[in-house]
């Protein structure tokens, strides 16, 4: 009997939008942006809100609540605010995921209703999940509160929650309706997270953008003491540069090579060594830091070029170091290295971890020397602790 | 600030095969379809076993390490094959969900290893569903062993389970790596499980192509007496009606319309008042009854094509009543009725039903009239338990 082929592409569509205030009476963002369904009766809404954004925000449900009703014809909630808990911890406990998904069949959230996730990037992975697995996926507007979630996690495409003690361990590939990035939310951010996003956009100009990278050494000394202006130059372009590279060759990540997690196979694993008690984006500043003197000893790029971006995370405000990096596993292997092994099973397919070939260019290769490895952490330790002059 | 666009499309490509005893020495077909990834290293592999499937082929298990043993260059087990109760039960438990999952975790099954689920069309939701958000999603090869799943849900893009009580609650569109039919596992179906899936078939045909209508109607005789040939025909042609239809206008069903649903609506319902003691397929063949008779009685067909269906389905063996039909909540509401909501609910936007215009040819209705549907009840009710002459 013949095969049967089947063959099709689906495609998505969405934007990344940029604003002030978005739940003030004027402002018509978001009221626009539902209308691009092209419904003609009211949408159902159910918003899930970090309770750190809440507590920063107090006056923020009442506020959706009052532009819900000035907008009743555009659409009305299905049912009061829902608060999450802020921060990875929400994605470890299925009892979360479990409170959106009750809420959704509740509250009758269809499949031509929303579910509208304001917060960090964990709650935002947390409810884009709940989004996804609900009648096969609800639509889902990201409101980041975050410089991360803002630049990077908020704007792509994934979804996930943590499970058998491995970061997003759960999760899918289910493009949102639309992000809007509202940036007063910034300024209630405590420093640690203001600063901490930043990381994904030396990462992502590192490897793709020399002259991005340029801004960002220009704008440090802006940026580490929050001038706005900086911040949203920075956000736009990194949030750009990510819609960019996953509109590209393959979005779902079918293949091997992940490009934009230069700098992660640490980071995952240094975060849940720390408990969590590193955020996401100061792991990273970190794991940039060794996957760019691992690059300088292996001989891709020079010491100069290391020393710079050294210089940049530090100026930022990161730490290069963390206590995490130098920890072993009871069979003696560093603990980073065991993650590498979690990094590949997590991907699938053969090892392809990105390094740099220059500032601006990234390089795949498929081995990691760990004896290497242990020599730029011991470097990274160095510069992080100085030896007392009298041991010199 | 500017708005950033998104805007992408994913391929997804798959093919449906066709073979008898897939698991023998000299079947080449299975390793043929894995080398299909052009991996050049041995694959890792998990199977997971429909009870129901293993209790009927107690070899199976066996049969399948061996088989890998003989293709240790294409690939290996990951573990003992694992075995999932058959029947919808499976989707109720979330145990089961975690099962696979732990298994997936404790075993490394990566991105790019495969999850292999033989069995019946609840234990191929409940995998795949797994597959879906392990990891983001893990390549998912299918086998189904039921005519249901062969001709219908095994070759399609959707998997669940169920929640809150609603059938399929959870659930997301994710396209298998590949779909397996082998006709040896109809061999040993039970007699009900063997007509139900016929449901199916009748009810594409009765939308979509006359002339597949009147080959099912010709075959009638053969398929109710278990005749292979002809249920293979039929298998083929439903399911490549199928994937024709998956791969045309919307796949992942972002529209509201959903024309392979036809006699669907109450199908769902009734599997659930019946606590799933109906079959799928059962309850389909009683909801395309239904949808005929409410087609004639609001004219959009003939009485003599209702009765032509009707007779059919007859043939077929398939009741066209269940007592769960004329089941009323406590508002006094038909049951089913109070289905068609959740049905509009799960698939959200309009309600949209499909229903006959031609046999062959279906027309999609905005609006259902509950007294209509309350009359084609009586009537499928008095077809069903005649009359005694005495009262007539």
């Amino acid at each position: 009997m013949k095969t049967i082929e089947q063959n099709f592409a689906v495609p998505f569509r969405y934007g990344v939008y940029f604003t002030e205030d978005l739940f003030s009476v004027q402002n018509t963002l978001f009221t626009e942006v539902l209308q691009k369904d092209g419904a003609t009766k009211p949408r159902k809404l159910l918003f899930v809100i970090d309770s750190g954004v809440a507590n920063a925000h107090p006056e923020l449900p009442e506020q959706i609540h009052a532009f819900a009703a000035t907008h009743a014809d555009t659409f009305e909630l299905a049912a009061d605010v829902l608060i999450l808990p802020g921060g990875e911890e929400v994605k470890n406990d299925p009892e979360h995921l479990q409170m959106v998904l009750s809420a959704i069949n509740k509250y009758g959230v269809c499949r031509h209703s929303y579910l509208v996730a304001i917060g960090g990037g964990a709650v935002l992975d947390l409810a884009g999940f709940a989004a996804a697995i609900a009648h096969r996926g609800i639509r889902h507007i990201r409101i980041p509160t975050t410089v991360l979630s803002q630049n990077d996690s908020g704007v792509g495409v994934k979804n996930s929650m943590n499970a058998f003690g491995k970061k997003n361990f759960l999760g899918t590939f289910a493009p949102p309706f639309a992000v809007i990035n509202d940036s007063n939310f910034l300024l209630t951010l405590e420093d640690r997270d203001w600063r901490a996003g930043i990381s994904e956009a030396v990462k992502v100009a590192l490897i793709k953008d020399i002259s991005f990278y340029q801004s960002i050494k220009e704008d440090a000394a802006r940026l580490a003491a929050r001038d706005m202006e900086a911040m949203q130059r920075l956000i736009y372009r990194c949030a750009e540069l990510h819609v960019e590279h996953i509109g590209g060759l393959d979005p779902f990540e079918l293949g091997s090579s992940r490009p934009l997690d230069f700098g992660h196979w640490s980071a995952h694993k240094l975060e849940q060594l720390s408990q969590y008690s590193l955020r996401h984006g100061e792991a990273v500043a970190i794991g940039i830091a060794l996957d760019v003197v691992y690059s300088r000893l292996s001989g891709m790029i020079t010491e100069a070029e290391q020393d710079d971006v050294l210089a940049l995370l530090q100026e930022l405000g990161f730490s290069l170091y963390a206590p995490e990096l130098a920890q072993r596993e009871a069979n003696g292997q560093l603990a980073v290295v065991q993650g590498l092994r979690e990094f590949r099973e997590h991907l699938g397919g053969e090892l392809t971890i990105m390094l740099l070939r220059h500032l601006g260019q990234g390089e795949e290769v498929h081995h990691i020397d760990e004896a290497l490895v242990q020599e730029a952490i011991s470097l990274l330790q160095k510069m992080h602790q100085p030896q007392p002059l009298a041991q010199v």
